[in-house]
């Protein structure tokens, strides 16, 4: 891929954010893309490769949002950026895409070459017919029922820590000062940490803005054998 | 690496293509070698590094191919690029070296260097006298006998799928349109898929042109306990 | 980290030199930082997060030595980079840090944006006040007892290969001539070798400039369960 947008804009600057999302797993790769992309300057064009139904119909897309760039396959990968203001746009134009396309590997041969055009000045509209509904996973975001709020485990960083998709924003719009009760398998939680320096086992709302679980000096992943999906929920006492 | 690199030439662009060959494992070096080099600019310089002779009499050698550059240790790496138009040079002219060079990573000591040196200008006659005859390794291309064409488990991708060391051209040139039977293990395959989305275990061609076999959504290598050099036949019906 | 940087200093060039510590291991860490810095040409920035405590109130931390800039907390990483010339300075100027720190990652929140300050001119002492006592960790450096020198492996590296904190100048001086035995587990060396081609399990010094131990085409960590921190001794016959 890198050399493929090297050799149509020597220009660009390559960073590589992570190669480490589960095979396959859009889900974990929708939750990352949204994490990662404000941190980089407005014009950054991120391209998102997780794409189990590469080579069947399912479109390439590019689209444009906040001032960033966006370009992968529409199977759900960017459910969490759509708005109302967000038009996406098949890559349909032969133009911009290799000679040969591979039915494996969209990556190189389609979504490369995009980005390379694309900081080259190409506009999305440039790429192909407007995409009227794009693919969006059900069940990315937290939900309430019962006065208890039900998230999940969304995913691991490398240190073993249980990253979950409930924002620190939700829980504090949920739990509007009233204390509350934190669970995940057999523990709970009646305190937010401020840092993994606090305690064993802490719950603390993360770098990625969201509510985790860590061991200090540990791997809780490992330790409890904890999964992507598990249950989160908070409790209003 | 890079740091010597980056110290004498500051302009030059790296990309890391893969760190991801098997420790020593020369012969997986050669068929990733000839796989992405086309994919990059002419002129970009090829730095390949799997040099489990590192300290003996191996050469560091250094050639151009099809207006690419290529450097590394002489020890079978590149034997799917040599043709009659290769001239392989030593690199031995101490001035392109750095003042102590370690007898474990030439890499560091000799080739990047060299590779910075060559980016600069320096001819690949420079760095030291003909090559009379570069190391070629055995058996890397698939034979026929009998009418059945044998090939091998070259290397697997991160997702488990095993790519062989038959070239999507060559099994045309084989068959000509006569019905085929593809062979791994115990399992047997009538017909070359398009994509992995077409079934659970499928036999394509994948992106390096070669043959490969897969499991969709899943991990083929892990669930049949595949290895490297696992026969592969072709049989003409 | 990277988007950080570049939304800073867009001309800046980044190398990633390892993202292989083992977890919170800041004793790996300080071996690690030592052996790389200087293959950079001079005016690089290093910034090394090995950060278990982060979110307490361990300090960020910044200075030069030797015309490079070292970035990261102080806990010790850089305990083998400081001698009677280097002054650190505590990085507390919120100016030069993201608006919003989280408790968990400094190395975006902090690290980053001072190494993508230092890059742009910021001088050290513009962050913050001096350090009086960076924190050091004990026992990096072998010692000698009753004619035995003590050292320890140190690290890894991905080829199994075990590298020791005892470098080729201590074995020189400690030796002075005379022949000696090293040890590790119940393998005892009475040579060291110039490269791993030469043996089955050799001793040599590696490309760190420090005794290590390997085993030809194989893997040394594996085939003994060595683990950092295993004693080796180096005695004097």
């Amino acid at each position: 891929m890198k050399g493929v947008i090297l050799s149509t804009n020597p220009d660009v600057r390559i960073v590589d954010i992570t190669h480490e999302v589960d095979p396959q797993d859009v889900r974990e790769g929708a939750f990352l893309v949204e994490e990662y992309y404000r941190y980089f300057e407005k014009g950054t064009i991120h391209i998102a490769v997780v794409d189990p139904t590469v080579g069947s119909d399912r479109k390439p897309i590019v689209f444009s949002k906040d001032g960033y760039f966006f370009i992968g396959p529409d199977n759900g990968l960017f459910t969490l950026l759509y708005d109302d203001n967000v038009r996406a746009y098949a890559i349909e134009n032969r133009r911009f895409m290799l000679k040969e396309i591979s039915a494996t590997f969209h990556g190189r041969d389609i979504f490369a070459p995009a980005a390379a055009y694309l900081s080259s000045g190409v506009h999305p509209s440039m790429f192909g017919s407007v995409v009227q509904d794009p693919v969006r996973l059900p069940g990315l975001l937290p939900t309430v029922k019962d006065n208890v709020l039900h998230g999940e485990v969304a995913r691991f960083d490398r240190f073993g820590n249980a990253i979950t998709n409930i924002s620190g924003v939700i829980i504090q719009d949920f739990a509007d000062g009233r204390p509350i009760t934190i669970t995940l398998r057999d523990m709970s939680f009646s305190t937010i940490h401020k840092s993994y320096y606090e305690g064993e086992v802490v719950s603390l709302i993360g770098s990625a803005g969201c509510l985790e679980f860590g061991l200090f000096m540990g791997n809780l992943r490992e330790k409890m054998g904890l999964k992507k999906g598990d249950l989160v929920t908070i409790t209003i006492l």
